[in-house]
């Protein structure tokens, strides 16, 4: 096969990686283990929520065209007939010109339609002075006006956050119907790789990239499964990925993927099934190989950490968000620049910056450098039709 | 003991929750599961980053300044003496008039200072035609220009991204100190309470806040353990909040923290302990409880799930960040209001908002809905000083 690149743009690549996504499983867990879990099936009321008129307040439920006209010089009068009790509905139908005290998530007897804030109200013995009118639904939340019966209440591939689970539970979802969690192999590749608990010899550096992209899968609601170091040798990595692929949904190779004589990554994908793309009009991180095998996804990570961040964030976040059944969703800030950014028309450039007080500050030097991992809080991406942004512009910076 | 407020400002109630968080203690995890962990302590590197000087480009290692003045016309020719191979350092000192082949990633031969890339050089048989000068250090990452041995590549207090394990890993911090997760209690109270698996009957509503609340402190990095619902009565809640003090770190209660008669939350927590703040000049979220007992911090939260959430994020991850040893970091967006927010002086509000392109509309009506939750994708926070924001104004959206 040829070792020369035929690039495609990011889109293209993330078009294809998009395609070649295995539908996720689906499983059912509790509640209470969905959180940031995809939804797998729409969540429905199964019951009106409020079930009954509640109140919004601490007060007294009435019937509110008795109150019309009500100040503190003249107040309305009603008899307060009793306490309504948390959990039940212990009072009757109101009767003209009384009232019932209600506590905040109380139900309003049959017939109140308001409820009377303690605050606006004066009670001497068993009379009620209200010195204020309230409108009929005022301090109320009738009953089905927050979601109805049958109601969806979270669309299937919503990404649970706290405040889906609480209201799934108010629906009664105690078990939700989640997307398997995808399972991604991760090998790294490189005769230069020592394991993080050796210390590098000449020439050599510990393999990063296995433990960032097992992270990354992680953040993204995946399993990693570690497959370790592979030397460059085509029969090593091809068993690896046979074993890999025998347990994974995915695999990530790092490392291989340039078009350096000693890559084996694109040849041992095109052996075993088909390279799709091999390089990318992206930067860094243009030698990025797209593949299956026995219908699975097999991406070609480049070798370095900072370009296979990029990699991650630009083009395999797509995939996973698919085979978890649900889109990409970045958390973005927008920001001015501070300085200009150059790129090259025609290649989407992921820049690097800090962020502070709404500036953007590119951090420029050697794009190979793993501090400028820790020290950026995001990325710009320039895209492939502009020749950059001015200082002072405002960017989207993706925040990761 | 008074069932009256003395409000304290959301400041305020941040200044005691930091007070009386317990400090986190430290255990050391495997790097691999350290994500989204907070270090305990500083990571340095064991050793120079990159420890040789490094290629970061395909191309010839060679001494700079012998190319000076190469261009198509006059290129610079240079004896290839061979390839470097990855992880080895096999070629010796470079020879004036010389180069080695050296692949990305790469060690440079010693006396080399330099790295042309393949595109601008021409191979004949053993010789190199170079067509472009390069300066001392192009191409190259020298030893320990990424970072030298002992310095401090992440700071204790750091909440563990990919990138940093990736990071972590380069320098070869195989196992991490991290802080100890929170064990969470959570308590839901109120005698209008069913459990989730079961159908509401009249004045009845499931209990969602416990299922929020074990959501968000598990975002957080912490474990709930759910201890259910507790009817509203004194001794049950005493008990439970025993039972909770003896296997976690804080307790959470929701319900029962408002002044209506009903409410026990306080009374509890002051027979048990101390109640340091009842009352919070804050919207939604005013009948929060903070206390302690037995040195933990109890926390009273409103009954209603969207104050719940407000108080959570206002509040109680500022409790949470300090018991794992950070600060809370949030992810915020700036936008232009679609709408005035009017709110009260002397009160902070947290309005929930939906975003769109760069735009925030705040989602009015009744703020008691739950559906205010899933369609919201953030909260503007009205500071106390202010009695609102005009449409259009920008504001800082917290991102939820």
């Amino acid at each position: 096969m040829s070792l020369f690149f035929e690039v495609v743009s990011v889109d293209e690549a993330i078009e294809v990686v998009r395609k070649i996504a295995p539908p996720p499983g689906c499983e059912d867990v509790l509640l209470k283990d969905a959180f940031h879990r995809v939804l797998a099936k729409d969540v429905h009321a199964d019951i009106d929520i409020p079930g009954f008129d509640r109140s919004t307040v601490d007060g007294y439920a009435v019937i509110a065209t008795e109150t019309t006209g009500a100040s503190e010089a003249i107040p309305t009068m009603l008899q307060c007939r009793g306490q309504v009790a948390m959990g039940s509905i212990n009072a009757g139908n109101i009767a003209p010109g009384s009232c019932w005290y209600v506590p905040t998530g109380g139900a309003l007897p049959a017939g109140a339609d308001a409820v009377v804030m303690l605050e606006h109200a004066e009670r001497i013995g068993d009379d009620v002075l209200v010195h204020r009118p309230v409108a009929p639904g005022e301090n109320v939340i009738s009953r089905g006006e927050d979601f109805r019966t049958d109601d969806v209440i979270l669309e299937r591939g919503r990404v649970l956050s706290p405040r889906d689970i609480g209201v799934a539970a108010a629906v009664g979802a105690d078990r939700v119907s989640v997307a398997t969690m995808p399972v991604a192999g991760i090998i790294s590749t490189g005769n230069e790789l020592v394991p993080v608990t050796e210390r590098p010899g000449p020439g050599e550096v510990r393999d990063a990239n296995s433990s960032l992209a097992g992270a990354f899968v992680t953040e993204r609601g995946c399993h990693p499964v570690y497959f370790g170091i592979i030397r460059d040798d085509r029969a090593a990595l091809k068993q690896a990925v046979a074993s890999a692929l025998e347990r994974c949904d995915v695999v990530l190779i790092s490392g291989g993927s340039s078009k350096d004589e000693r890559d084996n990554t694109a040849s041992v994908v095109a052996e075993l099934g088909e390279v799709l793309v091999h390089g990318v009009a992206l930067a860094p991180g243009k030698p990025t190989i797209i593949g299956t095998v026995q219908g699975k996804p097999v991406i070609g990570l480049p070798g370095h950490p900072a370009s296979t961040c990029v990699v991650l964030t630009a083009i395999v976040d797509h995939l996973l968000a698919v085979m978890r059944g649900t889109t990409v969703s970045r958390r973005t800030a927008r920001a001015r620049l501070t300085q200009n950014i150059h790129s090259i028309r025609g290649r989407e450039d992921y820049v690097r910056v800090t962020l502070k007080g709404g500036e953007a500050t590119p951090i420029f030097g050697k794009s190979g450098l793993l501090n400028t991992l820790v020290q950026s809080e995001g990325l710009v991406r320039v895209p492939a039709s502009r020749e950059g942004f001015e200082v002072g512009e405002e960017v989207e910076v993706i925040l990761w």
